[in-house]
């Protein structure tokens, strides 16, 4: 199971929308319908937003009839600008947008055409998708010793192979520890609203034969309390420089909730993920999604009409509740603030 | 609105599965309907559960065709056993029945003849509807006095005037706060797995003309953390002698979250919940609710197949966490042990 593939001239997906239920894949021929499919979620998760961003950008350049190199570029930068539009939160977005970008101006400066331009970003995605696919594995190997044989580990959303253009995030170190011949059980937040959790986790670790239990998100609470679960590992959609981690809604209370039941809380994503640009949690934008997510179920109304609805689809989990973030260049614990750096490099 | 209506050889209530799209409401006239109605929560929330319960017992007692006193016990202790077996959690119900039982075998050794053993059943249900009637008030001016001018309640599943017969347990001080002229907001969890809160509270709530905004039960910690709620109040389904409370699941980690954000966390209940013989929360029973109930949303499967799911319908909430009781007697704080033995006085 890919969650997505590059086929030369289109990106086939899997539409998440529906699974579990139907697996349908879909042919993205257009930067329009990449946009689309990143903002109604049929690909989702921080990795796989930037994977797909990029080939959404390659899409527009194949499409671009000019053979100006000026025209070129604006046509670029209109669909870097229609794709970073399409969702706020996740930072990787704006991280392969910009790859993207700079590989195209880099190259234009030195004198490429736009042929060669072409070339250049078709390789500049399949980089960034490669990539991912290594720091899935890397995050993986780190994690997984992090979890001990007959370990229990709850986790939230989907940070799985469906996130990423790997093994996953979040899911790579129990997928690891597994392929290591530990024996690790899962149990999955469903993740109201849309299910995540129940639809998508449920189905890559079931696929996978790995044992997986589905509850409730205000179930895990109770979980903690009667000692069935040893840790939790989440994904993230941005880490700010002091470890502060954006991440789907309901992260921040289950890091509260780790706390106080004195287990580790353990946060796993690429670099790729971190913006060192954002002092802190406060400063990410947190998108707020459809009412309807909420008061409409399957298509049919839960709620009643013209009420209020909050419906944040991230929370912020400030970095004290963080045990440890687990990336593919090592596994940073507080302080954040000097660990990330550090891991970030010079260079970035 | 009602949530049940005596009238005098059936009970008629109004089916909460069926809300918010409709208004249905059912005559029961057999012992085994109204079990039936309890078990799938067509009537629920504990108060309610308990008046139903009684009805129940009157009905069986107006079916029995024996004029025999022996026999007629004999029936009433099988109707009693029947409902007694529908729910394990809330107490009000084993509390009811215990005073239906109590009502007919007192009565009978006193030589009470059958009819008059019906007389005193009917008599006795009443009472316990009426009380709880007052119960409700009572509980809505002790409570009222917590709320300020402006506050900003969240509030868990329902407890609300669909959960007993009167104007609700937590909902109870929200409406006589707004019945003295105070301004309330109400934000309502929406309380996977059945939604309770969405439907029902925001029902109720929407009905009054009470401004209410439904959420999911992750969002809960996003809205304390951008200080968008003032406190929590919940209803209870049974509170042990020490203060732990066991109330719907999702209830021990809005606890937990409201403590951490310096929020005050009520309890709304009356004193039919308390059961002192239990030291502890632990010694709940807490019932496990059929898997479908998560991976299936209106009737549409949303979860793989064969996957494992855990579904408490109750968590205990440890006292610790717990700012105060509000009782129809007055509020409890801690020391809970002691305040809870005070209020329920030597005669109970």
């Amino acid at each position: 199971m890919e969650s997505l593939a590059w086929l030369g001239g289109r990106l086939r997906i899997l539409d998440q929308t529906r699974l579990p239920r139907e697996e349908v894949t879909l042919d993205l021929n257009t930067v329009g319908a990449v946009a689309e499919a990143i903002r109604s979620l049929r690909v989702r998760g921080a990795p796989a937003i930037g994977v797909a961003a990029a080939y959404g950008v390659v899409l527009a350049a194949l499409d671009a009839e000019t053979q100006e190199v000026r025209a070129f570029l604006a046509r670029l930068d209109a669909a870097i600008a229609e794709l970073a539009a399409t969702r706020p939160t996740a930072v990787n977005l704006f991280w392969a947008l910009e790859r993207m970008r700079r590989a195209a101006h880099g190259r234009a400066e030195a004198g490429a055409d736009v042929a060669a331009l072409r070339a250049a970003l078709v390789q500049e995605a399949q980089a960034i998708q490669a990539e991912d696919e290594e720091c899935c594995r890397r995050i993986g190997r780190y994690g997984a010793a992090l979890l001990a044989d007959g370990a229990r580990v709850l986790t939230h959303c989907n940070a799985g192979a469906l996130a990423t253009a790997g093994i996953g995030t979040a899911l790579a170190p129990i997928r690891v520890a597994v392929g290591q011949g530990k024996r690790v059980v899962v149990y999955a937040d469903e993740t109201r609203p849309l299910l995540q959790g129940a639809r998508l986790t449920a189905w890559e670790l079931a696929r996978d034969g790995i044992p997986v239990t589905v509850l409730a998100d205000s179930m895990a609470g109770t979980l903690m309390a009667r000692r069935m679960v040893d840790c939790v590992i989440v994904g993230a959609d941005r880490i700010a420089a002091n470890g502060d981690v954006a991440n789907k809604i309901g992260t921040y209370p289950l890091a509260i909730l780790a706390r106080e039941h004195g287990l580790p809380f353990y946060v796993a994503a690429p670099t790729s993920t971190i913006d060192l640009s954002l002092p802190s949690g406060e400063h990410i934008p947190i998108e707020e999604r459809d009412p309807a997510e909420v008061t409409h179920l399957a298509g049919v109304p839960v709620a009643p009409e013209g009420i209020g609805v909050f419906n944040p689809a991230f929370d912020v989990t400030p970095h004290r509740y963080i045990t440890a973030i687990i990336t593919e260049r090592g596994v940073v614990r507080a302080p954040y603030a000097a660990g990330l750096r550090r891991l970030c490099g010079p260079g970035e």
